[in-house]
C-alpha cells in the first residue's frame, strides 16, 4: 500500500504562541486533531455526525510529538497525516509538520479506540469507516489491538 | 442590597501569554467563565450537573471587555465577580481582574439567558437558582429581560 | 467609501467546542482576531513583521460580541471583517459570522489602539499602515480618537 | 532520592470540554504544564523571570501521554509531578491525573532542553536551577543527554 499523505495547512495565529516568541507546544495537538477532523470529512465520516449519531466514539488513548524546530507568528505550516496502523478497534496516525521552507517541525502520533457512546469498552470500527480509512494507510498494517 | 463580591484568583500561565508578550484578549473570557463556574457551585448549581441533567441552559447572548493594563507571565489575578441584573429570563454579570498590586487591568461583563436544552427560546430561570443568585447582587435589580 | 468586506473562513473544530455541544462563546474572539491577522497579511503589515520588528504595537483596549446562534462542529463559518473607523492612533473594526446556511450567528468588534513597544502610552499609526487599512473601510470615518 | 511529588490542583471547566462531553485531549498539556510552572515558581525559578532575562530558555523538545478514564466538567484534578531525570542540558518530568476518586486519568510526560535565547543549541542548565530541580526527582537519574 503506498503512502497516500492526507494534506492538511494551517497559519500561525497569534493565539498559537506564547511569551517565547514561538508555537506553544499544547496548540500542535490542537491543530493536529483539526488535520485528523479535515481527514474524517475527506473519507465521509464527519466527526460532526458522528458525535451526534452516538453509535460510537474514537477516544485518543494516546499521544506523542517530538518538537524539533520552533514554529513562529504568521508562517504557514504543512501537516502531512497518514494512517500507520490500522485495527478491528482502532488506528494509529501520523503527523508532520512542515515551516514554509519545507524543514521538519514537528511530529507527532496518536492512537484511538473505537467504543460505545458512554466511553467505555473498545468495540470494533464500523466497517465502512475502517474500509474508507484503509485509503490513508501508509505501508504498515500491523492491528493496533 | 450591598454589593457581595465573588472572589476567583488565577495565575497567568504561558498557555495564557502571546508572543506581544502579554496575556492574549480571547484567554480573558476563558478566565472571566471559570470564575462564574466557581460562582455557580458556591451556589450549589455547578454547570456540570446542570448540562447533564438538561433540564435547561444559560447560553451567553452578550459579552464585552475593556482591557486597562497588560498582564504578564506569572502574574496572579484576581478576579471579582458579581450579578449586577437579574431578570426572570436571565441575569448580567460583572468582573473585574486586578492584577498583584492592586491595579484594575480589564473589565468585562456578560449576559445569560435560560433556554431549554435545545438552545432555541428563552424560558424562566428556575427558582431556586434564582434565589441563590441573589445573594450575589450587587445592588442593580433592573430586570434583563 | 463603500463597504468592502474581507471574507475569512474556517470550519468549527471539535477544540472550538464545548460540553453543551456548541462553539465555545470564548473561541469566537480567537477565529475573529484569525480573520483580523489575515486582514493584517493581505494589506502587506503581517503581525508576526510587527511584532518582530517592535516599532509599535496595536494591543485591543476593548471588544464585545452578540451571539445569535449555536455554532456547531464541522460547520463551515464565513466570517466578515471591515474597518468600521480609523483615527490617527487607532481603529474600530466589525466582524459577522454567518453559518453555511448563510445565517448570522454572532456579531463582533474590537477597538485596537495604536502604542509603543512598552504598550504604554498611544502613538500615531504608522502612515502607510493607515493607508493600507482605508480600503477596508466601511462607510464610517469617524475618528476612535 | 526519595519520591518527592509535587501537588497541583485544577477544576476542569467548560473551555477544557467538548462536544464530546469530556475534557478535550490536548488541553491536558495545557495543565500539565500549568503545573510545572507552579513546581518552577516554588523552586525559585518563575518562567516569567526565566523569560524575562532571556538567559537561557528551555523548551520541550518530547512529550506523551496516556488517556485512561475521561474527565468530566467540574471535577477537581489532582496532578503529581516528579522530575524523572535531570541531565546536564535538560530533564524529564512525569505527570500523573488522579480524578475526586483517586482513580487514575491519564498520564503524561515531557522531556526540556535548557538552550540559549534563540531556542538553537543546548547549553548546560543553569547550576542553580539544576539545585533547585533536585528537589523534585523520584529516583531515577540517568543522563538526559
Amino acid at each position: 500500500m503506498p503512502c497516500q499523505d492526507f494534506e492538511y495547512r494551517f497559519t500561525v495565529r497569534l493565539d498559537d504562541t506564547d511569551a517565547a516568541g514561538i508555537l506553544y507546544f499544547g496548540h500542535l495537538f490542537r491543530h493536529a486533531h483539526a488535520a485528523y477532523e479535515a481527514l474524517l470529512e475527506e473519507a465521509g465520516w464527519g466527526l460532526g455526525r458522528i458525535l451526534l449519531e452516538r453509535r460510537f466514539l474514537l477516544p485518543l488513548v494516546h499521544c506523542e510529538a517530538d518538537f524539533l524546530r520552533p514554529l513562529r507568528l504568521g508562517e504557514r505550516v504543512l501537516v502531512r497525516l497518514c494512517l500507520s496502523r490500522l485495527g478491528r478497534h482502532g488506528f494509529h496516525l501520523r503527523y508532520r509538520f512542515d515551516d514554509p521552507q519545507g524543514r521538519l517541525c514537528a511530529a507527532l502520533a496518536s492512537v484511538h479506540v473505537c467504543t460505545g457512546a458512554d466511553l467505555g469498552g473498545k468495540q470494533a470500527l464500523p466497517e465502512g469507516l475502517r474500509a474508507a480509512l484503509r485509503g490513508y494507510g501508509c505501508g504498515e498494517d500491523a492491528d493496533p489491538d
